[in-house]
């Protein structure tokens, strides 16, 4: 037991905290040492999430600075609240992977134009790697801080990097519709996720302005040569988990169907959780699970890619846990489900 | 009650159908003398649809042809059905309201190239009318013979239309994806639409081959002056009724919001229900009624249009009683609810 | 104009609130002049409710006690608020229907036992009366105060006393298993109620001491000479409207189908919206009307009688307006939906 | 990978022999080798089962006749179905782990009055043994056949076992109001389970007359002293997983709550998937497990029992196993899960 990996969550008590909390609670190599909320903070874990063992009682985030015997602090937090915790840790400080947005972005002059806040721990950012395990490994392995991706990045990325990295993808701004399960607008109560004013209806929010795309116009600049810049309206869509993306990329003249499926096939064979179907992606079949479901068709000048995902797994805790893998020279798939309940 | 409307429907079994009679049973200026149907042909109608009163038994579908007490005939059948029994109708035939595809276009070639079959009335075709209301009414108002929109067009061209003909629409394709309820896959039994399958999940189908496709680009082609290419890829979302679109036009150099608010405002004057919005439109908020809820944004050098429609009122029945409405010169929205209840 | 009935809701900005609005604003005979809320006051009622036409401004709820123009005051309030505000109107009050418990008991002593607070208008219990149509048209027609029953008492006691009434039922306890959806618990935020916690699960709630439970004994005792307990555990469903009863009658010996049937035809033919069925209700096929569906069985010494209402409608906004429309000396149905739309 | 249990599946392509797989291909100890289906026939799993991994081909059912190389068979068939079979396999025969309704009854004569049919196997029926394994370990452990229990007296059994039991309950009929998710009715399709009609829907189905009340009768009888007769309405309900059952059992006179909370303490003691909540248990928490949550309360007479499990997996294919590892002599819980994904 001693060997362990010694892990503390700050934020455990919302929906990406809750799923950290499964992955990590079976991870074999893992030991959960600390975890802290702030509202939730003096009760115990089993009543805060009725689906989990009971393990003892959540402590105040405030607490997390004071935590100084861990390997590794996820952090599941608010826009600037883990740079602000992070930046009070005692050095050595414990491996970062943080699944908000804090340490997604190089410049913190970024990060302030998008997210309207200063940064509050400016100086690790030229240490941070951004998560995205199957585009980003090498550097993952070294790094000690991770900003890992937002959902819907991580949806359209990972059906959008392999035809940027192949040079098939023409110019022009590429199109990403994205479709969420209600669990990814949070725990938090608000008019909109209650139940009866979305169950039984579809809606667009945050057209053109969501401030996942220029995460995703930063990650594809990064991470390729290309610079296409990105249209992206989310819609809410009234499932609790599942995420699917519709992304729509210029195509190259002359790209074919068996170009695309030649990219694809590579990808999937280096890449334990990417699937490729020769039929179209359903979010339910990605259900618990660390995969991407993908599929591509191409046609008046455009290359279709659909991929699924299930936005609390592949797109927030699961990813967090891949990168964690990773990090510490352990297997990339321990503990994370590739297959998992249907229907 | 004699000077009523004599309307009779092929087809009453289905969801369009109900909903045809839902709206024809309370229609003030309407008496419901035929219903047809195929497998519950001899049934009575309130077994076939438990939420309406008893009216008596539904005959066959090959009925239809000996009706010749009709002033409209309303045709809520599979493509390639309701041209076969029009034709054998005598003559002079009863007004036609299609709610399939059959009269959708003017060339019985290029339905043979989309359905994949003869058309089976190719001589009514020239005088056959597109019932976009909105936008084609004083054709309607002459026409005896009524193609009506499909689900999916109905909520893309109301989305498109207002730009193309103002002009202020670039070139290149049309982004039009589209989010349907289940009821819009109709009431045939398949695996793909029972309840385990599809509740909880999401995916895209038929992505670019779709025929509504080329249903949209006639009609933009014939309605404007536009050319646009349509790259079209329905979703199928777990509620039962509504229909969202968003809609990506590559916008001309300069287009601003407040050219486009001054777009909508015009459109929605001259339209009772076309409801413009400034903010997001929500499927749930136009169930049960014949309105169309519409918000556009710009940016990127993009219009997104977010429109939002109950599939089976705007989406079908009610945008066919709407086209009789003007056929029959009587009020546009005689019987036709512009309200329903929430949530 | 000036003859309609002039008509104010306390508490619109609620569920049962805006279907009283949407059943109002459609009745032929009534005019809606005055609305209040508390935390939307100020707000268009637009706003507050998207699937509603632009009305006005919403009044606060303590202006209620200056409306001097109307007829009839319908009250949507939590329990305790609609007595206390009504205490303070100036005489002649208009007529009051309230949807709230504050006018369902006639002792005072009874209420405070079961909402463990003093009654706000203690004076005018005398004269109200308990507002379940079906059972007590002769009261409800002479009356000024109407306590409109509860959503589970209705569905629950539409059922139990056709049989307690004919003496048919024998003595003990009679369960009563309420099945509800969620906009049963109202427009309020809860953890219980945000979309993930309640979407794809399903629970008891309250059960042996929901507050229901006196009101039925207390009905049951009123309206019949049986005085059997209650037995009453309410069930939380993840649809948006809709409440199913499964009720568990002992049976007097002897009693078979026929009996029931015969009891159950005679109770159909004397109330319009009480439709009994062959086959099971199903919950969907009332939604939006104010129809009771009906259907018992026999056996093993119970008589099961199954029941579907809108918990909305016939549940609390419908059955209100009922009581209205007797009051009014109008036809008992006007502007009271039996049918809806399906699916 | 020799040493480990060999086991087959008739009737593969179903929802719980799809869960039989998730379950069994996870198990530590187990290897499939044969898995069969009947319109399946001929398919990958990974077609018919999109969430699981490829494995190959599905044989004909007729063939496990010819399967000679298994430890344990599990059967996922109609009634009637696994008898026929299991009577031709070559002695000595596998283990049989049936989970439809052929080896529930010791009397075939039982079987015939309930299901219709003459029973296909009656010979195997005096060495069978009723698989609910928290009452039968014992003669469980010492059986080759098994007759795992259905899903709704599972749910009902559990909860009215502890206080028959203990002789504190009393006497007269026992009511179980059972509420199933979709996935209850099988993945074969019908009318009732079309989306469009059970989403926002919810009916009893089946009050007094469905085969589990009879089952959950012969039960009682054979594992306590207790004779009550069971009162039985199921319920659909549109959630994909997940059964609750509300219980209201006659109490014997001076039962209190600290009684109740006593034997239930014991109950959750010695039974590893038995967790006592101290609040209402919810279908959602249980999902993808085996557990079942409960909770009781008493008044009125009666004891009120709320019990929640997964219908897929305690309900079906998570009971067999468990059943499975007791009779290989391997650690009752092995391979089955007790915490899931939320929400």
């Amino acid at each position: 037991m001693s060997d362990r990996i010694r892990v503390g969550i700050a934020g455990a008590s919302g929906y990406a905290g809750g799923e950290l909390l499964r992955l990590l609670m079976g991870h074999p190599e893992v030991e959960v040492v600390h975890l802290s909320a702030q509202s939730h903070a003096g009760e115990r874990l089993s009543s805060v999430f009725p689906h989990l063992p009971d393990w003892g009682i959540l402590e105040k985030t405030e607490n997390v600075i004071s935590w100084d015997d861990l390997d590794v602090l996820f952090c599941a937090l608010p826009a600037g609240e883990s740079s602000r915790i992070v930046k009070q840790l005692a050095k050595p400080r414990p491996m970062i992977i943080d699944l908000g947005p804090d340490y997604r972005f190089k410049d913190p002059e970024e990060f302030r134009r998008i997210y309207r806040m200063d940064h509050g721990d400016p100086e690790s950012l030229s240490e941070s790697t951004y998560g995205l395990v199957e585009w980003n490994r090498t550097e993952i392995r070294k790094s000690r801080v991770i900003g890992s991706p937002g959902c819907f990045p991580t949806g359209a990325l990972l059906a959008i990097l392999p035809f940027a990295k192949e040079g098939i993808m023409g110019e022009g701004p590429v199109i990403v519709d994205g479709k969420s399960g209600v669990s990814g607008a949070g725990r938090g109560l608000s008019l909109e996720t209650h139940f009866p004013e979305i169950a039984e209806g579809m809606k667009a929010y945050k057209p053109l302005v969501h401030r996942h795309a220029p995460e995703m116009e930063r990650a594809i600049a990064t991470l390729s040569e290309q610079k296409n810049e990105i249209v992206f309206v989310p819609h809410l869509i009234p499932v609790n988990r599942g995420l699917i993306s519709t992304v729509y990329l210029p195509a190259q003249s002359g790209v074919s169907l068996s170009v695309i499926e030649e990219v694809l096939t590579g990808y999937a064979k280096n890449n334990g959780f990417v699937r490729v179907l020769d039929r179209i992606p359903n979010s339910s079949e990605v259900r618990g699970t660390n995969r991407i479901d993908l599929h591509a068709t191409v046609g008046k000048g455009m290359i279709v890619v659909m991929t699924a995902i299930d936005n609390l797994v592949k797109g927030a805790a699961g990813q967090g846990v891949q990168a964690m893998n990773l990090m510490m020279g352990i297997g990339e798939d321990t503990g994370l489900p590739k297959w998992s309940n249907y229907p």
